[in-house]
């Protein structure tokens, strides 16, 4: 059994996106629920996902658990996992890490390219590492079974996180910065450190994490992943397409500025190219997720290793990561009653 | 086996009653969550309750199913589920009642003494009965799973209630107007309609809603709930104590007054005596249920009848009620994976 998860995508859902999802076999997915909303505002974005819940229960429902992945597999449907890119949706409150695991949130990024309550992000000049309020919400996250995501965080931070975390942590969506050196991809230093504690990389297909942008071929994005494997295992890569169907250009401005400038910020992109870049030809929406497999056996992995990449190490971090600390990985696989 | 249950209470919770709840051999008690607070506060309140989960696992534990009443006797604790005596804490907002489900809330009035969003409290000069959100409300806490609670509303709302919900409601404490005629006891017409629809009655030891006040004797109580089985059979009653331990006055002040008048309103109470009433001396805390089914006892009740009142009654209808419309009552007592 070789399940297929991808570790973030932010798209414009829709019936039409849910139905690729089910043609693309994609048995599970960590949706990003949070920019920059603050507790209530996330709460209306789960409300959002509820309605999609009950009107579409043939195509997708709300995963919990591991276990809902095979729950998924076996009614052939695709779990839908919350994520945050942000810790605003807990404002200064500690307890709303209990609350939000509760309504389901299971990965949330201590940063979104500024400095937080907690910690640094990756387009702050000065890197700090974890704040007092950020140790404590880290040691929280553990408790409760939550996934600390350094996606968009400063070096430092994302170390100190490593370091700090006592259970695995995260990068759902950034690509190795060796192979191109994008702010948002990551040293060899943070790689490694995820390979040697069990936590997760998933290879961005975002087009500004790509050599070449959205130029970049299959071949140069497999071998990226091999070189990868070849330096640090295969036990510990997914991938995070970071897919973006169909928003609109505003939502890429309201990921760069929230409500925390009134200028225009660029982010990754530049005046010339404020807007979503193009996806990469081969990988259009979910329904190509057999490209990539394919690309992945014709770089010389194994059936095994494709398998692992294409999800079956993300299961596994899921079965380990989403219960309360202590539990066993059988008793967080349980599924909770519907 | 036979499980002993109380349908409400509003303690000022501390360590000691949560010893005296372990002391009485309480199973699973339905506290009160909320009485003026919005969705913010209630989830800041849910948050209090999380802390206290925390520090006392030996004691209690949330509850969400009604499994968990066994897991409670099993593993020597009390379930405590979550119930709001006013819809203010979905505000204008119908999704609400699916986030805070899911959060564990299980009861919520629809009103509370005054006009609400959703129907008249029994304190109004006019009762129009549902509102349209009512309407609405009623049928997504029917396909959700939480219990709509009529205890402090207006005769004829509470009638609409039971007539336009598809699922058994509850009055979880009050007692039978007939008995003693206060503004918050029921009609025989609401108490014929409750054992008529799977319904539950929950008898309040609140003083107020008790003939002679704090000097109820507990043959007269009990005399009381025989004469209401007389008239309409024991299949759907419980205790509902209405305990407001250790609350000051200030407590019973903000249940009444919340924030929506300036002035002093007196509710039960008078301005004599504006503060908490005393309970009888035969019923202090959780300790004392045993005299209530020795009470029941005396008064002639069998003892299948006794255990039936004092919690089988509430855990037959926990496990009809907390689950998803058209699951089975067995699919609705599984635990939710903790």
């Amino acid at each position: 059994m070789s399940y297929l998860i991808d570790g973030l995508q932010y798209s414009n859902w829709s019936e039409e996106i849910f139905r690729q999802l089910r043609a693309g076999g994609v048995d599970a997915v960590h949706v990003t629920l949070v920019y920059h909303e603050n507790f209530r505002e996330t709460v209306a974005n789960i409300e959002r996902w509820n309605r999609w819940f009950e009107r579409w229960p043939d195509l997708i429902f709300q995963g919990f658990t591991a276990a809902d992945i095979a729950h998924a597999r076996a009614t052939g449907r695709t779990a839908i996992f919350f994520g945050s890119q942000n810790p605003s949706c807990i404002e200064d409150d500690i307890g709303l890490v209990e609350v939000l695991h509760r309504l389901g949130l299971r990965f949330m990024q201590l940063t979104y390219n500024n400095q937080s309550l907690l910690a640094t992000g990756c387009y702050e000049a000065e890197d700090t590492g974890l704040t007092r309020m950020g140790r404590e919400v880290v040691a929280e996250m553990n408790r409760i079974g939550m996934v600390v995501d350094m996606s968009h965080s400063g070096e430092r931070s994302t170390l100190a996180a490593l370091d700090h975390s006592t259970r695995p942590i995260a990068i759902t969506h950034a690509n190795p910065a060796l192979w191109h050196p994008a702010r948002r991809n990551k040293s060899d230093a943070v790689i490694g450190a995820l390979a040697q504690t069990g936590g997760m990389l998933g290879f961005s297909l975002y087009p500004h994490h790509l050599k070449d942008g959205s130029a970049c071929s299959l071949a140069e994005f497999c071998s990226m992943i091999a070189r990868t494997a070849e330096r640090f295992g295969t036990h510990f890569l997914g991938i995070g397409t970071d897919l973006c169907q169909n928003q609109p250009d505003s939502v890429v401005e309201w990921m760069r500025t929230g409500r925390w400038t009134k200028a225009v910020d660029y982010g990754e992109g530049s005046k010339d190219a404020p807007g979503f870049p193009a996806m990469p030809a081969w990988f259009r929406d979910n329904r190509d997720f057999g490209t990539i497999a394919d690309g992945l056996r014709a770089t010389g992995f194994s059936g095994t290793e494709v398998a692992a990449i294409m999800g079956g190490n993300w299961a596994r971090f899921f079965a380990a990561s989403f219960g309360a600390a202590g539990q066993g990985a059988e008793a967080q696989g349980k599924r909770a009653a519907e």
